[in-house]
């Protein structure tokens, strides 16, 4: 039996705390760190100093991710990491603790002389979280950028990312080369928290994640007549709210016969037209966002909303317009590494589950070129993206105990 | 049996298109004559004119209503009119038809030497549309204003009352004087539009009506947990609009059992946060305005709407609160104006049917003084409040002859 490691959990506490001060506000105590700002690139620069503490060879790409590379081969590395950057007000765990956790288990194969057959490189990814659009870092270094869309891509506030990277000193055209073909990446390991309450839920401290679920945003807007709310009985009204409000109460029917216990279906943004309390709301246009793992479910989901529509709209004598925004397919994670994982934690006898990803990392552009998988850590009240984001030090512990012995066990065979 | 008389169409045409002028928009069709600005200011010295050529005596009070009286005896008058501000963007003959209608049978009276008992007022109210809050004229006529309120009301805009009278020349403390005691009022009639889909569907020319719907507004927060819409499975959300949308899709069950089919429950005002697509609401803000003839209906109404609202937030583990920001009693008319209105329709032979207000109007509190009612003449479509309200000529011309012989009847009495 393969001897067991054990990383130094005071060492990645420090490094996550260290980190946490890179635009933390005292006020509500949120983190502001998003990617490709100059709170972003302060903290990529003290993480560089952190690799070279170590040792490594370490370098910035053209897209703003760090790498750090141990070994002295020129052949293919193992990978490991996450995204640096943070959500605004964010938490200290999301995306930093992947990074710092692959930090510590190099220092761990340093430290205790652990010969490895392959390099072991950690990136830490920029713009993950969605400033100019998300996961910019790994479409970078996994081959997945264009540079119709570097051109056009802008932050919801108008910033152009080409004068964002420019002011940072980048050049968006050394972006486009990626870092790793098939040839140069043997695999790739994320450890993330569950941003999501399953976990805690069910009581396990690891999740390896199967599958990162597809996702489709659709804007809809049901088109009635707006009127005055005394003066229209309710038999003579094209109330749009209504029929939103019918669609609303299908949801759960429509999972119910053409989904998964996979399958999300949220309304998170709605807007009615006049939108005052004493007229019959005439328009409401409103988002709808389905997942699932399986892209054949996502187009029975995506039917089922459809055919819900049309026939409420008839019914409450409503126009009907969507438009797909977005479509993106679920990306399956590799199942060799997957076994590799559930092996470990089996053998380090933690309390796991095999689950899918609901959010998207950068694991899915990473899987597309090279085995990969995730390990989730519980986040306590299933809270992510806010100052209460938090897990347990317990469950970093064996998280990242999970993702130094897979790397370990990759590394041997 | 009694004559009949006729106004004159044209000049009814002639004196709405006249009256379109002060505050209409060439851009968007819209007429822009809110209560107390210089625009309404502009068209109340136009209608003194009119009255003064019609040699009416004729002032402007301290709330800025104009009155008209024809007939030489200090006694008690028969008044009739309506509101001469328009809502913002609004059409040509919401208040105005009731004011212009009312100098026709006024014009009549004086053209045929019709002999009449008693003198005739014709109110021009102000303010009916709610810049301030709406019926400040019929509530100075009437006497239901109070000092307080007056020092209080606002517009949505934050300009005061009170400064924006004095701008116009005019004392608020004036507007504390009632025009109006139970000794010095015969009756009151207005003549308005529908506003509402109700005659055009039933195809009746003529509404009479018997009651003005109570109303009264909720503000409700529903609260649940907002979380990251991919990765909180549907049976671990606490989805604030999905409480809302099984809310609404009760609201017509708790009219079939409590309700009449006078009830309106209407929500038109929602607001959920965060509102993003990606985000499962953690808040739902919204707002429901129950309307009913009956007070005792409205009390049924309310208490169902509670107790679906403590079972819904149960079951999605929300929390809820809400605010009565207004219960406003339904206003009765006079069971013996709605018969005259009646016994002068059949005579005349329109179609007509008796009907509730479920809009408020100046009535409402004249309906506190004196024997009171109103007609209705059928709305386009239903539309008001927008550059397409419109009432056919035929529709307004019945209307009028309703007002005229209803108030000649009312004065033989």
């Amino acid at each position: 039996m393969t001897k067991i490691y054990n990383v130094n959990l005071d060492r990645i506490e420090n490094d996550l705390f260290d980190l946490k001060k890179f635009g933390y506000c005292q006020k509500d105590k949120g983190i502001y760190r998003q990617g490709l700002t100059q709170t972003d690139m302060d903290a990529r620069h003290w993480l560089m100093e952190q690799f070279k503490k170590q040792g490594l060879t370490t370098c910035m790409d053209g897209a703003a991710n760090i790498i750090g590379r141990f070994g002295d081969s020129d052949g293919p590395a193992i990978v490991i990491g996450s995204h640096l950057d943070a959500a605004p007000c964010g938490g200290m765990f999301d995306g930093t603790l992947g990074v710092i956790a692959g930090l510590e288990c190099v220092r761990v194969i340093i430290e205790q002389q652990i010969g490895v057959q392959h390099p072991i490189e950690i990136v830490a990814t920029s713009e993950e979280e969605g400033r100019f659009g998300g996961m910019f870092g790994s479409q970078s270094l996994t081959g997945h950028l264009t540079a119709d869309w570097i051109e056009k891509a802008c932050s919801v506030e108008g910033e152009s990312l080409k004068e964002t990277m420019q002011k940072l000193g980048l050049n968006t055209k050394d972006a486009l080369n990626e870092r790793y073909s098939r040839d140069s990446i043997i695999a790739f390991l994320e450890l993330h928290i569950e941003q999501g309450p399953v976990l805690e839920n069910k009581e396990k401290s690891i999740g390896i994640v199967e599958n990162i679920s597809g996702v489709f945003k659709w804007l809809i807007k049901l088109i009635g007549k707006a009127g005055h709310a005394g003066t229209a009985p309710m038999d003579m009204r094209s109330d749009a709210f209504m029929g939103l409000a019918d669609f609303a109460h299908e949801l759960s029917r429509i999972i119910d016969e053409e989904g998964s216990d996979k399958s999300r279906l949220t309304i998170g943004q709605v807007d009615l037209k006049p939108g005052s309390a004493h007229t019959i709301p005439g328009e409401a246009h409103f988002t709808l966002v389905g997942r699932d793992v399986d892209e054949e479910i996502m187009r029975n989901l995506s039917a089922g909303c459809r055919k819900v529509l049309s026939a409420i709209a008839r019914k409450h004598r409503l126009m009907f317009e969507f438009e797909e925004k977005s479509w993106l397919p679920p990306q399956p994670c590799s199942p060799e590494i997957v076994s590799i994982l559930e092996e470990t934690v089996r053998k380090m006898e933690f309390e796991y589950m095999l689950m899918p990803s609901g959010a998207g990392h950068d694991t899915q552009f990473f899987a597309k070129i090279t085995p990969s998988s995730m390990i989730f850590v519980p986040s306590v009240n299933g809270i992510s993206h806010a100052p209460d984001e938090w897990t347990h030090w317990t469950d970093v512990e064996k998280g990242a105990n999970v993702l130094l012995n897979s790397l370990l066990k990759i590394d041997s065979l």
